[in-house]
């Protein structure tokens, strides 16, 4: 058993726990494992686009008990930091549906009018186009709080990568001249604060199961967690290999996280 | 008389010879007076949306006599750019139609699959969407030469800023997290090589005119030429109180060319 022992394990969803629509083979049984172990278990995404109600749904169609509150996402993050940071500001959007419903959920005011906007929220966004960048080129300004979801490059589909949030943040810095101020997903404090907050331990006695080195691993490894890296995602032993964010734990898979809880 | 006498001058044209359609009084008599001067006189814009023929007719209908090879945009300084330097490599180009057949008139190939792409040449495109920043992500890999017609944030219009080639450039780097190699136009060296060879002039021997501190007047500082800012496009002068960039002269309008030419 690791010492001290392990009460909570974050567990990331995309390349972790499924990878597009199928499981990764022994998911299911490695979180029973965890659970059996007396291990709560919270699912951590840097995904805005998808409903956490989806989320939770697709694991439980794969397998994995769970409910809606088991599942924390960027949306949810940035939600729950504007409630309590920015609670009456109007906030303009560049996103998806799912990440305004989140908001929205959370009594936060969406605007469309760049004139009005107090926070810009950036996001991953398939319909971004030149006109949603004209009008965050007007909401962005010095008084402006200029957020974003998640710093991600790239989201992994069966069909290759696409453009995640970090085009939607370079083309409005681009525009702009100014800075993001912050992101608040993988590998921010923000996260960590969501996600500790729903398990109610701290952060010396929880995993961070997940297969990126600069949200996943980063994240633990700042946050004082156990990092543990899986290799059934975007990173494999050679990037692994060059990069200065090392794991506490590499598996090839996190069907064999029974390892971790061994301490072997 | 200015000593060195200047023999050549470079003008902008957005901001210093019109501002979006009427033009700025006094400049088309500025033009007559510079050439009565026997000073020779480029147009050098930025902008690569637009043909360089539609630049030449709309001066000429504003009263200023000019041909086409008397407008250099960046475009052109792109188009001249890969010629010499990338004669056969298929471009994969973000921007709009004007660019591209610059580009093919300079017997240039282009190609619109990321797989076949030698070169990606980012500019201005108010046709800018997901598709085509998931294009650009997949054009761009470590073997690419990442390059831009111009480093502008907005371009103005009646209508207020509208964004520009930066934003672009931003969205391609947060996707990719690779950096541009560089931009072309001005305030780059390539620009300054393009409008020289048009003139056959050192630099020494010519003033650069334009609105910008931090492409028209940088580029001219840098060259050595006799910088000319006008205040009739987007710079004020407490904008330029605050600017590490200073011009040599700083005029109402380029209406008040003869001071120049006088030396006063």
């Amino acid at each position: 058993m690791t010492d001290p022992p392990v009460e909570g394990a974050l567990v990331d969803l995309d390349g972790t726990v499924f990878r597009g629509d199928p499981l990764i083979e022994g998911a299911d049984d490695a979180v029973a494992t965890l659970r059996a172990a007396g291990v709560s278990v919270l699912f951590l995404s840097n995904k805005a686009t998808r409903r956490r109600a989806a989320f939770a749904e697709k694991l439980r169609r794969l397998g994995i008990d769970v409910d809606d509150d088991g599942i924390v996402n960027s949306a949810l993050i940035a939600a729950s930091y504007l409630e309590t940071h920015h609670p009456d500001d109007p906030v303009f959007v560049v996103g998806e549906p799912p990440l305004r419903d989140e908001l929205r959920a959370h009594g936060l005011t969406l605007t469309d009018d760049p004139e009005e906007a107090a926070v810009v929220l950036a996001s991953m966004d398939r319909q971004f186009d030149y006109g949603t960048l004209t009008k965050a080129l007007h909401a962005v300004d010095e008084e402006t709080v200029f957020l974003a979801t998640n710093p991600d490059r790239t989201c992994p589909t069966e069909g290759g990568e696409i453009p995640d949030c970090a085009g939607v943040v370079g083309a409005i810095e681009g525009v702009t001249g100014t800075d993001l101020d912050r992101y608040l997903g993988k590998p921010a404090q923000t996260a960590v604060d969501a996600a500790l907050s729903g398990l109610d331990l701290p952060a010396s006695r929880c995993l961070m199961v997940g297969d990126r080195l600069e949200t996943d691993v980063r994240m633990a490894n700042r946050a004082g967690m156990t990092s543990v890296l899986v290799l059934t995602g975007v990173t494999d032993r050679e990037t692994l290999a060059r990069s200065s964010i090392q794991p506490d734990y590499v598996l090839e898979s996190i069907a064999d996280i029974g390892q971790v809880l061994r301490g072997e």
